[in-house]
Order: structure tokens, then C-alpha cells, then sequence
């Protein structure tokens, strides 16, 4: 099943996704060798890991940090650094598989690093193709480096359309949890503590996509990713809310045939059909059994409840730097909601005004390059913050 | 999407599967071409299809309905044939694809040809796997001719493991409606009337599978199928009940995936699949909507109730000659259950008696060919027979 040994890098790897990375590891110990591991600030869990999988290299991304990192690995053979830089340079390892988990647009120029260099990409960093899916999927397609989604829904309609021709695709479903707030009125979230938007009723996640997937936004994230990684226009997206998170994606084709992936929400069966594709690895995760699978419910999205929503469907159907602007005026909104600045149902209105600024503005033009999305990442957070700091 | 022209034989063309591959090659009308058509009895039904689709062959199984078929086609280009040889002999006609669509041990010798000349058998005909499940698949094994499963259940198995590697699977699960019995007691099963187990919830099929369906044989039988069809032990199948008919299939993989094939239950979708492979054909079925989805429920199936499922698996189990034997004794339950002369329980009670009895006699070896298939379908037929008419 795991014929050699793969050499893996994980970028990211002392966040929810990467620690479930190691866990698969940890499960198939003599299938990969561990080569970069990469942590933006968390440096004790980095060392230890580094330690434990006796890492050639760990990067700490926070500078200041360093020499902390050196001497919590002093007198083994990992190679430590620090900064941005060190970040592209350890992902740009030549490896078997690069796991790309670095939460948000601070992953944009690791993971192209990676998907310049690696065999593999298993990608978890939804920006790389949220902010810069043209650019990133042009990459791929100019390569040889696979590209394998870990996204459970992204993971499943992989699975699912596997060996399907693009005319046989009708609909691609993605569900949705509906989060905490599923069936919460507008003024209810209005009042929402960060506390009650943390508490996620099915997935143990990272702050930010579980705020995401509280405001819905994270779906509409989704919709984006989806929209550059499978053959579909974008009328052929949509997503259901599946309070129960068993089905993760549900596609249909001209025969009448819907395939559903289901899984117990667990991110390392989608991250061990990353590392393992083709072959499926072993994950020691839940099965379902006959109680998962009764009951499942369906209902349609509210996007006047989740205005999140129809914010991210627009940027989607607009493209061009809607999406990325998107992003990052919702990486500031969430940053501000989780440091208590802004109310729950802020964060689409700061989204919704920031893509109607930008594009009153002339910023929502085509992005060829990195660098092009760089610069709107930058211009779209600016435009947010001085409107977060009482700005026009 | 079909981007050649091809020959298709239909046997068995007048009963559900067949007018239903009918009603697909309707909607491709330029996709095929009919070569040859084949009913056992329906001649009316028969020669109006060669008369529609300019078929070059028809073949009436009932040797006494040459003339009538004759004369029904007179002036037009289409062969006629009449009787058991002329049947293999339309099978024998070299075409992409063969839909092999005889209900019964009937279809054997006719489908068993079509798998040494066609590029293609599309395979309805569940008793070439259930008596013969060895010797056919050794025969496709051993030839050039693709098998691609007919049976909902089993296109779905088909779809959702098309890419994966034997050892990743994990368990393969077939639905059951529970047929219009589901919920009924033994007392009242033991008083159920022919015009109640035709009273299917769910599909349209023929008398003989229905009633099949409503003992549960039917998943029995499948269960049979599935062990030849997948490389799987039979431990690794099971089948759980399924009243809504919407989920065909669950496939378990050992990331913690399983994934399901759904649809309307509507047989043109295997059908178009099976024809069309590895595209999908347009179908024009009902698509799943979000309440078909919603309130899906599964149960365990009640052997207790349905000894039909104990007696199949023991079959199953015991392999060799049992599942012809099986099968045997249960064409001759059904149709004497149709024709009145046994009760509904009886069925299930007459196919284990069979079984206990061709084991008593030593009839349960292995059967390595054909002819031996027959030999001990003929045999557990006549000791059935001769039960029924109150024999030893």
C-alpha cells in the first residue's frame, strides 16, 4: 500500500491541519520521511516535533523567535531558521509531497514555492486558489506537480469525479454545516460573542475557519476553490446546509447518478487521501455506521441570514481580484471580531463594503501574477483597516 | 460525448431492462445501432421493436412463434430465428456491446456466448454470477470482452470503486428497499397475497425479481453477484435496508471514506451508465432533489423475517454448486408462488429445503463450467419440483 518511503514537508505544522498531518504519520512511520516542518510563531510545538520526526529543517516564521527555536534543537541534525524567506526556502525542498497548511495569505508564496518544487502539493491553504486561483492553477497546469485538495468537500469531489469526463458533470454540492449559528435570527448574531462563534457544533478547526464557517463565509471560500479546481462553470456550485457533516459533497451527473463522499468529520481522512492518492492510507478516524447515516438532513443556504454568503458567490461570478479582496478584507474582519473590535454581523457588512470600495476604486481587475495579488491583498486589508480605525 | 456509432444486441429486449436500454438508445438515436433483438414470448412486443430500430436479427425463444414472428416482419430486412440456438446465436454476433437482459437460468448459455464476442457485456442477467459466477468470470478473465453491472446496486459498486486499489476497501454495502414486506410480521407474510408482493414500493421490474425483492432473495442474489464482481471477501459485504430507494450503495475505504452512488430508482440510470461507459449518457430521469436527500433511513435487515437473506449468505458462504442450487430452487419457488400453488413463506422454506437436500446428496462441489452449472441447475430444479408436488 505504501510501496517506498515519501519525503513530506509540512508547511504549517502546528496548526489543526498540520498536526492531524503528523498524526497519519505517526500511523505509517515507516512510509515518510519528514524533511521541513514550518511554524509561523508556536515554536515549542515546533521543536518538539522537529525532535520527534527528526526533521532536516524547521522554520519558525516570527523572526524574533529564532533563537529560541535554535536552542530548543541544539545538538541535533535540523537545520533551524527563521523569517519569510526561510518559509519559501524550506517549502521549495525538492519532496514527495508538500502538506500546505499555513493558514491564510501568508501561505500565497510558500505553497507557489511548493508547487514550483515538490512532486505533490496536498493543499489546505484555501488563498492559493481563493486570491490567485488563475495564477496558481496556471502553475500547476505549466508543471509536473500534482495537485491534491484537503478540503474535505474539495477532497471528496476529487474522489468523486476521479474518473469522470467534464461533460458528464452536472452539479457539484458542496455542504455546509450551517455552523453554530445555523438557525440563529439576524439579530441574535447581531449580539453573538466570540465565544458562542468558536464553538463549532461538528469540527474541531483553527479560529479562523471557525469563524468562517460561522459566518458561512468559508463556503462561499469553498465555492471559489472549487471553481478552480474542477472542470464546472460556476453555475454548476452550489452548496446545501448538512447540519450532521457526514456528506461532504454530493455530485450529479447526466445519467441521474449523485455521488456522495461521507466521512465522520475528521480532517485526516481527507489529509491521508492527500498523502496517500492513489492508494488510500489507513486512518484510524470513526466509521459510520447505520445511526451517522440515518436522518441526514438537507436544507437550502439563507443568505439573508448569511449574507457572508452571496458576498463571496459575487466575488466568485465577478472574479478577476473580487476574490482575493474578498479575503482579505475578511482576514482583517475576523482578526477585528476575534480581538473583540467588531460585532459578529460586521464582518460580511466590512467584506461587502471593501469589494464595493475597491471596485468603486478600479482595484477589481484581472491578477496574471503573484505579485499582482499580492498587491491587492495588500490595498484590500489597507482599505479595511482605515475603515475598522473610523476611515471613509 | 458518444463519439462513435455502436452496435448494440438487446437480449431479453422486451422485458423492463430491455425496454428500458430501449428507451435510452431512444434519446442517442444516433449513437446506436440495433443489431439484433431477442424475447422469449412476447412476439407482438418484439417485432414491433425490430420494426422501430430496423434490427438486422430477431429472435423468438418459443419455437412456436417462428411463424407469427415471420410474418409480422415480412418485407423488411430483419432476420428471423426462432428457439434456443438461434438465441445463442444472436448472442454470438460480434458488437460493442450486448445488453444481456434474460431473466433466469435461461440467460446462461446466450450470455455466456455474448462474453466470447462482444467488446461489451452490459449484464442484467444476475444467474451468469450467481450459478455460474466462476466459470463466467473466469471467461471474461481470460478474453477481451468488458463486464460492466447492470444492476443499480452494482453499477454503483462499479462507480465508486472504479479507481481504487483492492486493498483499500473496506466494506461494500448493497440497500434493500425491504420490498412491500418491510414492515410486515411472519403471521402476516405467511397470508400474503401474489397481487401484494407484486405491490413493489419503490421500482418497476419484472414479476420474477419483484417477488425476488420482496422475499429479499433478491439481495441475496446480489450479494452473490458482488462477491464475483469485486475483490472482496464476503465477509467485507453486507446489505442494509433502505426503504426510500434512493442511496444504491455504500463503499467503505480504509481512510474512513465511504462513498455512495444515488438516484432516483429509475433503471434507464445503470442502463445509460453500462452503455455509455466510461462517458455517461444523458438520461432522462428525475434528479435527486434536496427532499429526496433529506430523512434517508437505514436498518438492519431482519433475517429473522426474511430467512431468504440467511439462506442466500449461507449459499454465499458455503460456495461451489449452492448458489445455482440456490438459485434453482428459488425460480421454481417463485413461480409456483405466482401460479398460486405455494404460500409466500414457503418460498424461502422450499430453497433451504433444496439446499439441505442437495448437500444431503452430495450435490454441492464445485462447478467449473457451464455445463456443470446446468447439470445442477437441472437437478436442484427437479428435486424442487418434485417437493412441490409432494415428493420426499
Amino acid at each position: 500500500m505504501t510501496p517506498s518511503v515519501k519525503t513530506l514537508s509540512v508547511l504549517g505544522a502546528t496548526g489543526s491541519i498540520g498536526r492531524n498531518t503528523l498524526d497519519i504519520v505517526d500511523h505509517h512511520r515507516d512510509a515518510f520521511e519528514i524533511v521541513a516542518l514550518t511554524a509561523q510563531s508556536n515554536v515549542a510545538e515546533l521543536a518538539r516535533q522537529a525532535l520527534k520526526y527528526r526533521a532536516r529543517m524547521a522554520v519558525i516564521g516570527d523572526e524574533a523567535l529564532y533563537s529560541e527555536l535554535k536552542s530548543l534543537l541544539s545538538g541535533t541534525n535540523t537545520v533551524v531558521a527563521a523569517g519569510e524567506d526561510a518559509l519559501v526556502a524550506a517549502a521549495s525542498e525538492t519532496v514527495d509531497c508538500v502538506m500546505a497548511a499555513i493558514v491564510g495569505s501568508a501561505g500565497l508564496k510558500p505553497t507557489f514555492a511548493a508547487a514550483k518544487h515538490a512532486k505533490r502539493v496536498a493543499l489546505a491553504n484555501k488563498e492559493c486558489l481563493v486570491c490567485a486561483g488563475e495564477a496558481f492553477m496556471t502553475l500547476i497546469a505549466s508543471g509536473t506537480c500534482e495537485l491534491l485538495p484537503v478540503d474535505s468537500e474539495h477532497s471528496g469531489v476529487f474522489q468523486t469525479i476521479a474518473a469522470a469526463d467534464e461533460s458528464s458533470i452536472e452539479q457539484i454540492t458542496l455542504t455546509a454545516s450551517g455552523g453554530p449559528f445555523r438557525s440563529w435570527s439576524n439579530e441574535q448574531m447581531a449580539a453573538a460573542t466570540v465565544d458562542q462563534a468558536l464553538n463549532h457544533p461538528n469540527w474541531s478547526m483553527g479560529a479562523k475557519v471557525t469563524i468562517d464557517s460561522a459566518t458561512m463565509m468559508n463556503k462561499g471560500l469553498e465555492l471559489i476553490e472549487a471553481f478552480h479546481l474542477f472542470p464546472v462553470r460556476h453555475e454548476q456550485l452550489s452548496c446545501v446546509v448538512h447540519p450532521q457533516s457526514i456528506v461532504h459533497c454530493l455530485v450529479s451527473f447526466t445519467d441521474g447518478t449523485t455521488l456522495a463522499q461521507m466521512a465522520c468529520p475528521d480532517m485526516r481522512t481527507p489529509i491521508a487521501y492527500a498523502l496517500g492518492w492513489p492508494n488510500r492510507l489507513k486512518a484510524p478516524t470513526k466509521r459510520l455506521d447505520l445511526t451517522d447515516l440515518s436522518g441526514l438532513t438537507f436544507e437550502l443556504a439563507d443568505e439573508n441570514r448569511f449574507p457572508a454568503l452571496a458576498v463571496a458567490r459575487a466575488a466568485l461570478e465577478k472574479g478577476g481580484a473580487a476574490p482575493c479582496i474578498l479575503n482579505a478584507a475578511n482576514e482583517v474582519a475576523v482578526a477585528a471580531f476575534l480581538d473583540r473590535k467588531i460585532g459578529f454581523t460586521d464582518i460580511a457588512d466590512l467584506v461587502g463594503w471593501t469589494l464595493d470600495r475597491c471596485e468603486a476604486l478600479g482595484l477589481t481587475g484581472r491578477v496574471c501574477s503573484l505579485k499582482d495579488v499580492l498587491d491587492v491583498d495588500r490595498e484590500a486589508r489597507m482599505l479595511s483597516g482605515s475603515r475598522l480605525d473610523g476611515g471613509p
